[in-house]
């Protein structure tokens, strides 16, 4: 077929059809309108390419803007024809020829080298993949010497930048690597030097082992598609992937790459997407802001191109519809036409469990997901998978959990200010590790006021959590469990979580049994992060006059202890967030205790946000923790509503726990839950159990059972 | 003109009207179809009479509904014409007259009398109101034996009780006044009983004086139509007011009440929406909701009403775009009609003082907006007027401010959790008192770690604070300034706080002037209530390993003193709150102490909630405290952008202050504004002002002058 001179991802028919997507109310035609009215505003003040600057800083914004308006404008010259598009990537792209190679490179501040634009050779990359792009829509429009001019001062400084000044890092096997590779590719297409193309997708050894492309979606990704990263990771590697992916797609049709390695990159677009929580946003697994959702430039790249090179799948366009928003790009147009085509429901993914490693065996993240009447989706996600290397945090067996348009066990996510130049450049703080990657910020158990593996990136890096099992197809009732082995020294935790619908409640119940063996006595913190006001308690609780640290290290210094009270037997603690309130019951042993915590304590400049907590705290050796958290009620303080502010459960109490299986009972307003667990290990959908406490035997087969005993 | 059959606010020729709105985009047939999908949810449960209960709790909310739907159902029968509705307001109203004289009046909580439904009459009132328009509705549709039988049990137990029994309650000047005297009135015109219409109109005494609704409306509210209380009570005063007043404009056409004492229902309508931040949410002026917003029920009928029987005003039509709802009833329509007929902006309510008191000479508040570039309304909000008796806060010269869709220097609100049963029953908590009516607690100066007018209420309702100059039509700039004298023994405090634009700076300045003036010494605590993230300042500080509160008395002993620094000639401080970035530059002395502070502490049962504060404090005896807040920047952590996080302006300087005026500089990146306010008593726009400091003369006309001095 007939190309435009140049141009990476369109032809002459590709752009014949965006055209009759001009002014339609499609969501082909609004992403167009919007790309237009950002263009023009930008592309009305003067041109400027500044020196030097900080991360985050106004030169290095000003960089930003300027790859990425190259990239929408050159575009835009293809689809309006308007000239002034062109003319405003030819003069921005020759201002830049001009300069670049005046400019120093940027004094090296950490582990990424330093470019000529940017403190670190990653946003040299994107800048490389965005100006090729733009300039592939325009370079038939410019004069040989215009391109000539623009490659020789520009590009090709570049290109010999990244490929052989700084080839070490070229195509390695990591997220920054996509970038390095994609810029390079597209670059070589637009510069007309296929080498860069070869060099790109095979490595520059060419064995497509230790590099390039190919390599690096071989390797990257577990049999899932899970990224160990995280999705805030995934999200941004997605974006060089996906670009690269339409290049091969077009210039390498041979490679077949949609159907490469068992269609390896639809499963990692599809596992990523199949994190995020019901309102798109994505759950802060290890380093993460708390506000990446799906709007982001990378998933709208995904989106687009998982719906033109892969079968229809209607939760994918359930993702647009929050996006509302497509690439503009002859897959977005795929996407858009679908869209279009029919009446779309808001994304309801299924309950999944994403495996991780290289071969799926290095444990997993579960994702269990319910609807309501109300048609709310509840999710929890738990990890039981690799710790995630430099970015990982030391949360295996974490938790959280969202219902009600809001995460309600929530992440403290990263310490850090994205961008925020005053804020150490808006890189990661040391708050980052000395309290948000702590095991004491998330919602698990931190023993002995220590961290698991004693925050030992290697140590943990080398261990994973261990699957036990899964069920997540049940309407009425889903759970994981999983195990992790020596994450503290002699102990062995086992995490079970069940979401439990009934008739009584308008949302699922989330159990939480935490089973804990050691070979010795320890401090067990069952912590959880929740957000808003108290409103009860059901034990009383001392507020302290002056407030101490809850210790002195592993993210406890960073602590306030609030408030404490001794509990026994059964506590509960409500709270309201938002529009709801949440109940939380514990099941309690004589001696336990419970503190409010507060996030601040030790924080020199305010790098921390000020946040909520709990921890029931028990002396013990081997334990069981049960708890469960209702979601009930309605509370509008502008309309002066509230309905429900109590909840239904009353009580949760352990029936009995041994090796075999834990069985526990909720009640409240007619409510009598028998809930019974396995801990046998292995344990099949066949498996048979029977466990016997207090003179009553309790027998189910398979992972678990619930059971309501009406009452008499 | 025929009417219904004792519909009490409709005739034939209005529902025709109505129902041809049915199904239409406009305002009306949005809000029919919101209508009708709330009744038709409820009325297709059960119907259910409970007994008593708890404020907030179920019995509560199901009375409350109950009537709420008897209303709406009324009104849909007419309109729709479905016998469905008729039928449920028929079989409830019955069921209410079966149950009613069974209950036992409530125990008596709180000053107000106990009904048989509810623990106040208050809430009896309404319902009777409520139940009444219904029942209007539908009467020509009961058989005369049910008519009788909701009479007899229901409504005429209730006149009798609100009447005769609590006689002493019925018809006082009081906004809960106005609930008795309409819920009376109403009733009376649906049973066909005139001798009511006439005792709420003209009260029990018949004199127009001692109560009643004439009575009412000519001494509640100021000759600006503002209301003492504040927009959170008076927004809930206006409800009965605005449906009374319909009622005699269809009764008693004769009275001309809309014209009635100069116009007081418009003039007092448009006061209470002047008072609304650009969003529609009332500053929380005295006890208050942070969120009640001009969505309220009483709002929606007094934007209709205005509508039907005053001039237009696009600014009002402008409040209906946010509410995006009108009354159901022919005031509604006029509303619809005339925002069909063109295109609405946003409201932007003019600068506006609100004098206070009977007769205008009691102080005022204050509501600066100005607009900028990108449409954004920045305004301010200063308290020097009443008060306002029991829900008064100890803040005269308190000011809030708000821009870029958010409060920055904020109210606290009331501590109470409205309607949250195990909240103390959703009733007034402790801290109320103890904390949010504190002068500490609002942004302004506190003295000596002690409360405006020591807390006394009797003192505080005699005093009030005294206008120094209002300065509201400019674009540029805009200042008001006030006076509070003896609200400290021997102290006397002047607030001059000015808005102003410049070409360097997307928003507005604040600069704020607090001048006092002492006898004796004292300890001067300027404390701004802030949200968001610090981001930097130009001064060190310690933050504490162990917190402690900032005292033990005047809501100091609520208040963490979280970090504190030590600041001279200059200090800033820059936060980070939503989207946008906020520099507070404060002219210091040497001496001067910043602290940072945290609301939680001393709060046995977080009925608080944790709020981050400043305090600078001073040790001295005549001071001035000049300062300027600057908003700029934006950021965006989904996206990560951020820009411009340090702001403009570099500097505030007092050049010097007596009692002819304030001089101050303040100085930044281009820019560089002189400031000159007015100290002179009695100051007119025609005053001329010399004063000379450090050998420069400066020399204004009128209230303020502000020049630039380009920097050679």
């Amino acid at each position: 077929m007939p190309t435009v001179p140049n141009a990476v991802l369109f032809t002459k028919e590709e752009i014949t059809e965006l055209q009759q997507e001009l002014g339609r109310p499609s969501l082909m035609g609004k992403s167009l309108q919007d790309l237009i009215a950002s263009t023009d505003a930008f592309i009305s003040q003067p041109i400027e390419v500044p020196g030097h600057g900080e991360a985050g800083g106004y030169e290095h914004n000003k960089h930003k803007q300027n790859y990425q308006f190259i990239n929408q404008a050159g575009r835009l010259f293809l689809v309006t024809g308007d000239e002034k598009y062109a003319q405003f990537c030819a003069d921005l792209l020759s201002a830049y020829a001009d300069k670049y190679l005046q400019l120093d490179f940027h004094i090296q501040r950490n582990t990424n080298p330093p470019g000529r634009l940017f403190h670190q050779i990653l946003n040299e990359h994107v800048f490389l993949l965005y100006t090729s792009l733009g300039y592939s829509c325009i370079s038939h429009w410019l004069s040989a010497q215009q391109r000539q001019h623009i490659i020789d001062g520009l590009f090709q400084p570049m290109l010999d930048m990244f490929t052989i000044k700084y080839d070490f890092d070229f195509d390695r096997i990591h997220n920054h690597g996509l970038w390095a590779v994609a810029a390079v590719a597209i670059c070589g297409v637009a510069t007309g030097q296929d080498k860069y193309v070869e060099m790109s997708i095979h490595g520059l050894a060419g064995d497509d082992e230790k590099g390039g492309f190919l390599a690096q979606i071989s390797q990257l990704f577990a049999p899932s598609g899970y990224y160990m990263e995280g999705p805030y990771y995934h999200r941004y590697a997605i974006r060089p992937l996906c670009l690269f992916a339409e290049l091969v797609h077009r210039y390498r049709p041979e490679l077949d790459i949609f159907n490469f390695k068992d269609q390896v990159i639809g499963k990692t677009i599809k596992a990523m997407l199949a994190t995020a929580y019901p309102n798109g946003v994505f759950p802060a697994l290890n380093d993460a802001s708390l506000t990446m959702d799906i709007k982001d430039a990378g998933v709208i790249v995904a989106v687009s191109l998982y719906a033109k090179h892969y079968p229809q799948d209607i939760n994918l366009l359930g993702m647009a519809k929050i996006q509302q928003q497509v690439w503009v790009n002859s897959c977005g147009l795929a996407l858009s036409k679908a869209y279009e085509a029919q009446s779309v429901p808001m994304p309801f993914w299924p309950s999944v469990e994403l495996n991780e490693g290289p071969n799926g065996d290095r444990g997993g993240q579960a994702f269990l997901r319910m609807k309501n009447a109300q048609q709310d989706i509840s999710q929890l996600a738990m990890n039981y998978g690799q710790h995630g290397m430099g970015h990982g945090h030391f949360d295996t067996l974490g938790i959280s959990f969202f219902n009600n348009g809001q995460e309600v066990l929530r992440e403290y996510g990263f310490g850090r200010w994205v961008n925020v130049e005053p804020k150490f450049g808006g890189r990661y703080l040391d708050e980052n590790k000395s309290y948000a990657r702590q095991t004491i910020a998330h919602n698990l158990v931190s023993i002995d006021s220590s961290c698991q593996n004693d925050f030992d990136v290697a140590l943990a890096d080398s261990r994973h959590g261990t699957p036990h099992f899964f069920s997540g197809d049940s309407e009425c009732v889903q759970g994981v469990s999983a195990i992790a082995k020596e994450f503290y020294p002699g102990v062995n935790q086992q995490r079970s979580v069940l979401m439990i619908k009934h008739s009584e409640l308008a949302q699922p119940l989330l159990l939480d049994l935490f089973k804990i063996n050691s070979d010795v006595p320890h401090q067990y913190d069952y912590a959880l992060q929740y957000q808003g006001q108290i409103i009860r308690t059901n034990f009383d609780y001392q507020t302290h006059p002056v407030l101490e640290t809850m210790g002195d290290s592993a993210g406890y210094q960073h602590l306030w202890n609030v408030a404490q009270g001794k509990t026994d037997q059964h506590a509960c603690v409500s709270w309201l967030q938002g529009n709801s309130y949440y109940t939380w019951h514990a099941a309690c042993h004589g001696g336990d205790e419970i503190f409010f915590t507060r996030t601040g304590a030790n924080d020199p400049s305010f790098n921390l946000r000020s946040e909520s907590g709990l921890v029931l705290r028990r002396q013990g050796q081997n334990t069981l923790f049960a708890n469960v958290l209702e979601t009930h009620g309605y509370f509008n303080e502008a309309i002066e509503a509230s309905t429900d502010a109590r909840g239904k459960v009353e009580q949760i109490h352990i029936i009995g726990s041994d090796d075999t299986g834990s069985v526990v009972a909720i009640t409240g307003n007619n409510i009598n839950l028998i809930i019974m667990v396995s801990n046998v290990e292995g344990v099949t959908p066949d498996t048979e159990h029977q466990v016997e406490f207090n003179g009553q035997t309790y027998r189910w087969q398979g992972y678990l059972a619930v059971t309501e005993q009406r009452v008499k």
